[in-house]
């Protein structure tokens, strides 16, 4: 266990660290090394920091009480989820002398309304929670992505995260209607309407959605519930070239409409990673290889089989026009667990294949083919050999355009000191064609120079004003976004 | 005409104004008091204002001109769309001494995205020209209320702006993915990006919209598209009571999933005053009268009569259970439009019936059935006769509950008296119910002190906050919402 010791406050903090010690009371912190460690660094090891103290809050009064000393002591807050962000969002620094406050304890679903379809939840909710909360009542809470059974709604709500059902019911933001929130002078803000219409002054809630912690401690929040699809139906389609994937969305979406609730482009070569380096595995075309394949989720509130008819004519009648080489439905639910693993395996199934550098881009649906074609010709051009592992939601033109390393004459640690230089290449050309340098990853600490380099000082200054008036001592998630 | 002098403004103004001409030419300004008379008073005749000039920029850059202009010299602006809102948000007062700022001549459709599914459009576009745009690309855009003739985007993004598709769409902040604002101080912000996925700091876009005019002048929006309907089925059904609309909506959403597009609720008081004041309109059970009715449209992508059926099921198993007392299908477009004409009528029906104090508020769906019970219950228990007309978009749960004076022993004038009175029973009671006050015509000047008294102290000082730091010399649309 890699254990770092907690870092010394000043003496003048001394009083401080106390109230927070009496706020929380004896459950509620710890500064023992081996209990803070899984806190001070990420998942992945990219980031390691320290902290004062861990401050694990049991109720909203608590997380007010908290703030509100550190407010007055000038004490830095890091608020933390379940720290499975990418960007180092949620992982304090080694200069960081504050306290890192987990939100875990705060785990109440507080009410289920499955009539007007919302459920209201603690910022401590693991993700998974509230989709099976949900599910009990017939509902489904749609947010789904890799880490959902350890994210907490907290931090998909402070990075807007994304997933794979985006393209039908929006990123976290979308699925939000009311906020509560610890303010970064200890007042309790209750916004927890749980109303689809209310015109009564500034959208505030907004403010702190992908605010990544830096403007307050959301604590709880009142997210939209959906009917639960009964009618499912997956295929997996071979295509000729990213541009027929995005046509054949079009046409899916104009003979079926909002039934298309997942469309993942995945390209030959991550199948081939995922075919060789991922056990149970397999091609669902056999030998068959083709150069493109989309993976494709139609569900809705029809019977069962409902939707199969409209999406075999209209693979049929792109196949008759060239737009789909071939396709396979899912004969069982099996099938198509099988059919999405092959989508979830590729980050797994790249990390045999070598060093790569990844990126989390999204550029205008219209343009997606053309993006994976430039920046595929560039990357190539730029570092000969390398090898183009583009995937993701094509859907929401959010693609995961991801460099590994050439098969040969280079180490891990060379090719990850190209990372500068490749990631300039992708992202100048993203920002040319008026897209996203960090579609749902956010900007944590990794993405603050991208920030600063592609946004107008325009923006930088508006972000930076609402930071100062908000946040005017800067103890929220210092050193983050802004 | 009501024409009303320019006012004067002082002698120190006379540059900053020769400025503001040179900026826009000829056809940007006129200070004639008969071009001036429609601008500086709503529709409706509630609100009659003045201003020293009225100043209609053609572009952007003449729009930060004049902005920039006006911060350096303190003059205030009230941004203006169409000029259709309810509130008096974009009228002036009789003190005014700045420009009303027209957006009029901004009104090009700078690009159509149909693969992206988005359009590019400037502030100064009316709605029903957008709605045009998109059909030429078989495309939807769903944004649709009374006023689409005349309004413009750039007030319905800044109020929000809600109608009856809402329910499946989202209000106009979920159909915008991006925005161009000039800001307070003359500076533009481009944040024209027509991305589903950009996870890159604050949301700023989130700000400007609902904040009416006060924060910034909204010059462009990338909007949202759909594809466009080819199956709608429209159907009038007589319910028992408000409950069992609620206990419908949800059956039709659980078998019939997103394509419930339309659901309006209309009591029998409203539909009466149709039939008697409204030419051409007939009661669509005949003579049979029932308590409550809803107007409910379903709409999707499958061929032509595919909803019919999962429709005539659901409501058919509601009629066996007694949520449903009858139910009549529009047989072609022309009747679906005449149970439109029922719905869209209620506001003209209710003038020759007297004067009428109205609230257009919203409470959790769950929670529609309640509110109607206990405020109809109170409104008449503090006024002997007075008749409530509630009706609207419940399956949002925004009621426009409005009461409509006694039959005998009122005139108008004592009637509107009571306005004050009633209306406190009516939002004491929304927001105890945790709803809204202003469900989607937005504070304007009419709603502010329902704002001060309603929100609490931590929420207003927020506002007041974000106010501040981007406009600090308070010029953007004065003593509007803040």
């Amino acid at each position: 266990m890699n254990e770092v010791q907690p870092s010394r406050p000043s003496a003048r903090s001394d009083e401080a660290f106390a109230r927070i010690k009496a706020a929380v009371g004896e459950k509620g912190w710890t500064s023992d090394p081996a209990e803070m460690a899984p806190r001070l660094k990420d998942e992945r090891g990219l980031w390691q920091g320290r902290a004062a103290m861990l401050v694990r809050p049991a109720s909203t009064a608590e997380v007010a009480a908290v703030v509100g000393i550190c407010n007055a002591h000038g004490i830095p807050i890091v608020p933390q989820g379940g720290n499975t962000g990418l960007v180092g969002g949620s992982v304090p620094d080694m200069q960081f002398n504050g306290i890192v406050l987990a939100m875990g304890r705060m785990n109440r679903i507080r009410a289920v309304d499955p009539v007007n379809n919302t459920i209201t939840v603690e910022a401590g909710c693991i993700l998974a929670a509230i989709q099976q909360a949900a599910a009990e009542q017939n509902r489904l809470f749609p947010l789904s992505l890799g880490a959902e059974g350890t994210c907490q709604i907290g931090g998909n709500l402070s990075t807007n995260a994304g997933g794979t059902a985006v393209l039908r019911y929006g990123n976290m933001r979308e699925l939000m209607l009311g906020l509560e929130v610890v303010l970064p002078n200890g007042e309790i803000w209750d916004g927890l309407r749980g109303l689809r219409k209310d015109n009564t002054g500034y959208a505030l809630r907004h403010l702190f959605v992908g605010a990544e912690g830096t403007l307050g401690i959301i604590t709880a929040a009142v997210l939209k519930l959906f009917p639960l699809p009964r009618d499912r139906q997956t295929a997996f389609a071979a295509v000729p070239t990213p541009e027929a994937a995005v046509a054949l969305l079009n046409r899916l979406q104009d003979s079926t409409g909002e039934a298309v609730t997942g469309y993942e482009l995945i390209g030959r070569l991550p199948l081939d990673m995922v075919l060789r380096n991922i056990a149970g595995t397999g091609d669902p075309f056999g030998a068959r290889p083709f150069p493109q394949y989309v993976l494709i989720e139609l569900s809705g509130q029809g019977a069962e089989g409902t939707l199969r008819a409209p999406f075999e004519e209209t693979l049929a009648a792109a196949q008759a026009d060239g737009v789909v080489l071939d396709a396979v439905f899912a004969a069982s639910t099996a099938q198509a667990r099988a059919f999405w693993k092959l989508r979830d395996s590729i980050n797994e199934a790249q990390k045999p294949e070598g060093a790569s550098i990844k990126h989390d881009v999204a550029v205008p649906v219209s343009r997606v083919a053309e993006f994976i074609a430039r920046a595929t010709k560039a990357a190539e051009a730029a570092l000969a050999g390398v090898r183009v592992v583009a995937f993701g939601h094509v859907g929401d033109g959010n693609i995961h355009f991801n460099l590994t390393q050439p098969l040969q004459g280079w180490t891990r640690e060379k090719y990850l000191g190209e990372w500068e230089r490749m990631q300039r290449i992708v992202h100048d050309l993203v920002m040319e064609m008026n897209g996203s340098f960090s579609a749902e990853h956010g900007i944590g600490r990794l993405k603050m120079g991208e920030l600063v380099r592609y946004r107008p000082p325009v923006e930088l200054a508006m972000m930076k004003t609402l930071k100062a008036a908000l946040d005017p001592k800067g103890i929220m998630n210092p050193g983050r976004v802004v």
